[in-house]
This record gives C-alpha cells, structure tokens and sequence, in this order.
C-alpha cells in the first residue's frame, strides 16, 4: 500500500487528509500550524517537522497549498519535498497553480526518477469534506492510474485532460466559465429588477431552458437572498483569472471576457468584498446602478 | 372551448399551431404563405385572408412573429388583429420583442376591453415540435390561468413572470445569459486548445462542477465538432441581444458583459456567420487567434 505524505491542511487539504486517513492510508503530514499537525497525529497520522521529512517517509506526496510560490517553496524549495523524496514515488500538487510553474515542478522531479501529477480540484470545502470533489489531472496516464485509488477516496468526477500541466489549464478554463457564468447570472437579473421584474422569478423561467447553469442555481440563489458569506473567496478567483490571463499572454489568446470579468472582481475587491463569496459580484452590478448596499456596508453588517 | 387564431406560422409558429390543432383546439390560421395556410386547412383548420379576420373567428388569438414591427402590424396596424376582436377575449404575442412594444400592445388591447400577454418562448425549433418550450408570461394573473391550458399544449416550464412586459424581460434576460454563457464556453475552449490541451477533456472535466452548463453540453459539443447548422441563427440572437440592449438603456443599467457579447456576435456576422447556429461564436475566437476557418469559409463549405 501506497505510503502517504500530505503537506497543506488548509481549509481544503485538512478534510482531504482526513478522508485518507478514514480510508485507511498510512499518512504522514506537515503543515505550518502544528496544532493541525497534531491533531493528526492523535486520530494516527505520523507528523513531520518540514516537507523534506514528509518526503523521507512516503511513496506519495500530495501538497494542498494556495498559490504558486507556495508550491516552489515546498516542492523545490530548503528542506523541500524534493530533497526527501526517493526515485519511483510519485509528487501530487493539487493546488491551483500556475501551469507554466507546474511543469517547472514535473520537469525537476523527473530528473531524479519521480513522475508528478497535476491535480487540481473543484468543489470548495464541501466537495472536499465530502469526498466529491472534481479533480482535473495532467501528466502521464501511468502516473495517472498509479494515483486513481487516492483520487477516489478523494472526489467523484476525475479526469485526466492530458500531460504536465493540463490538469492546471482544464483548472484555470474552469474558473473563466464559472466567473463569467455569475458576471451573465449578476448582469441578467440586475436588469430584471432594474426592469420593475422580480428577479425570483426570472431566475425560475430561465432555469428550465438553454440558460440552464449551476451557477444560475446555487449563486442566481445567493444574489437573492444577499447570501455572499463564502463558499469561495472573491480574492482567492481574482487569484484564478490571473492564472488564466498569465496563459491567455503565454499562448498570444485574447481573452476579452476574462479580462472584464477580472476588473469587476478588482472592483469587488476594491469596495471591501475580498473575503466575500464570488457570488457577490452582483454586488459591482449594484453599485454601478446606484443601488443596494456596497460590499464594504455588506461586510460590515454580514 | 376557446376558439383559437393563430398568426405567423413561420419555423416556430407551424408545429406550435400544428400541436394545438392535434389538441383538438377549434383553429383559424393566418400567414402570408398561402401555400401554408392552405396546408392547415387540409389538417381541419380555418384560413383566413388577414389578422382582423382571424381574430372575428377567436375567442384567443396568438401570434408568432419575428420582431417587433411585424407585431406592431399584424396586431394593431390596417386590417390588425385589433380591428376584428372582440370585448372579453385575449390577445397573446409569443414571439421575442421589446418589452416597450409588448408594453404598448397591452395598452391598445386593453383600450377595447380585451386583456393582452406576451409570452415569449425558448427551447427552439424542436421545443416547438416537442411541445416542450419553456414559456415565459407576462400580464395578469387571470389572464394567464385562462391560457395556461393552451400554453400546456405547447411548453413544460412556465412562468408567470410578472405584469405586461415582463414575460419579454424575462426572455431579454434569457438571452443575455445564454449569449454570455456561449462566449465563457468559446473563450475557455479556445484557451485550452491554444495551450495544447484537448478541449474535449477540458469540456469533460468541467461538466461534473460548478461550469456546469446546458450551454457547455450543447454549445460546447457542437464547437468541438465544428457542427454550426442551425439550431439557433447568429443574427435572431444579436436581435435579443439589441433588445436587452435597448432595455438597459431604458432603465439605466449598464450591461458592460452584454455590450460585448454583441459586438462579437457582430464580428461574426461581419465575417459571413449571420446565418450559422449561435454557437459559432467561438469562430470570432478562431479568427482572433489567427486559427481554423473563419465563418465566411466554414459557410462557403457547410
């Protein structure tokens, strides 16, 4: 049985690691916070002081982390996973990351014998407690069958979309739709009120046809009720359009809507909606209306 | 039972009317193909010469028309469904048009005593067939208790959205996030292919979460196989598109992502696309990546 190593027990990787260790896997954790470091170790896991010493103790190492740099660090960084880990183990970012640093991460590991995934998630904290996320892989399909048992435990619509990397394109593809999904949602029913309509029942008529969306469902829902306590960050898919937009210049795309979208969120951001859910870019479409509460009046009150 | 007119039997209009016929509704037609008319007639329906006479033979007259000044015609215009109907019955305009208009209809219907919806519809050609469109009904409530019988004959999701004019907001809104929902789907595919990823897999990925879609599905199947027969042309939509347009400027609310979202559907019809299906929006994509075939050539070829 696969040995495994987990380093980032965040508000994702926290209940990813549990789910693994309810599943049976031996596990060994590191995390900054050593109060979750031990609480693992009382529910069975090994502990570890750094990324090095998880690496020394696994044939599989899963980082959960929030962002780019983060990932360099532990992966590649001093006393990094990279410095600990044996030829013929397998590394496993799912953090959604840049692509462009993912295959600098799959590139330095194959250089000493250890294959690398890809694998970011979709699905939030639920997903992740759960067990259902969405988990979009790249690199090779060896690797990728190695590490189908882990997924499983892990999430329920697994896809391995191609090479290094991909799993991060199919990620940052994901979070365009879902970010332009609630721009259509916020600016359609925005028109709807501004229109004397009730948007409730706007969002009820254009559930049944073609602008059927998940997004029209869950968030349309949250634009009614003002229920922006997140869910997901509003600043954590800011973070994702960057991503996206990094790839749009590397591969000479335009990617005209992503990069509105992305204003809206600055804006969001900028009136005090940070820490809100993503949802509340119905917020922006209020503001520039002259209507409703803003983002900073809506955290305050929140 | 009510006696029904039908006007406008046009792709959506004939197997409308074609199912209300089967439904047993006592039916007169109107439509400036004769050759049509007299089909129905074969069927058991009665002919008529123009809408006033159509609407001296009803107790419900309905029409089905393109745009709003083929409404402002047939319904109030020489020999205008106004001219022949009589006190107590209804008036519903089905087709897509501005909510003003559909305002203005009611108005002058409501003058002679006789009570107006418009109710528009989405689910296309073979919704229509089908009988499953969704429909959405503005006017008031009795009015619509009094045609929900015949609207079940020819849809499954409806709603009464609100007063006069709102079933056209509804469907103005409709269109809006459809329209948006496209270019999302287009933009993050063609970003995917651009960056060597598969956008079959990156569709497949993103099906199972929060981009979850009708318009993914169906739109996105249809850009991967390059299949833009219509379905739903490219010029009806940017018609819509002027229509949400027309309403943001009514009611003051910008509509920064729709603005957009039309002006690519412009490009596309600039470069020969007016009568492929919507979808084909991701070519304006193709030509902004300098890749693939532009609509001029993928008409020229189809």
């Amino acid at each position: 049985m696969e040995q495994i190593g987990f380093i980032g027990l965040g508000i994702m990787g926290k209940p990813m690691a549990r789910n693994l260790l309810r599943a049976g896997f031996p596990l060994t954790v590191y995390t900054r916070n050593q109060a979750t470091v031990a609480e693992f170790v009382e529910q069975g896991a090994k502990g570890a002081r750094n990324p090095r010493e998880v690496a020394e103790q696994s044939t599989v190492v899963i980082t959960m982390l929030p962002d780019s740099p983060e990932v360099q660090e532990v992966a590649l960084g001093p006393n990094g996973v990279i410095e600990g880990i044996k030829p013929g183990s397998l590394f496993i970012d799912m953090s959604t990351i840049d692509p462009a640093v993912a295959r600098a991460v799959h590139a330095a590991f194959a250089e000493r014998q250890v294959e690398a995934l890809d694998a970011p998630v979709s699905g939030g904290q639920i997903g992740a407690e759960q067990g259902t996320l969405s988990i979009m892989v790249g690199g090779s399909e060896a690797a990728f069958e190695r590490a189908r048992p882990i997924f499983q435990v892990l999430g329920k619509n697994i896809t391995h979309v191609g090479g290094p990397g991909a799993g991060q394109v199919a990620k940052a593809c994901n979070q365009m739709v879902v970010a332009l999904t609630i721009q259509a949602v916020a600016e359609a029913l925005t028109l709807a009120a501004r229109a004397g309509v009730d948007p409730a029942r706007v969002r009820q008529a254009l559930l049944g046809g073609f602008a059927h969306s998940r997004i029209l469902e869950v968030h349309g829902q949250r634009m009614l009720e003002n229920a922006f306590t997140p869910g997901f960050r509003a600043r954590l898919h800011r973070k994702d359009l960057r991503i996206a937009l990094n790839l749009g210049r590397e591969f000479a795309t335009p990617l005209p809507a992503t990069a509105h979208v992305a204003t809206l969120f600055d804006s969001l951001i900028a009136n005090g909606g940070a820490e809100l859910d993503h949802a509340a870019l119905a917020l922006v479409y209020r503001t520039l209306t002259g209507e409703g509460t803003t983002a900073t009046e809506h955290s305050a009150t929140a």
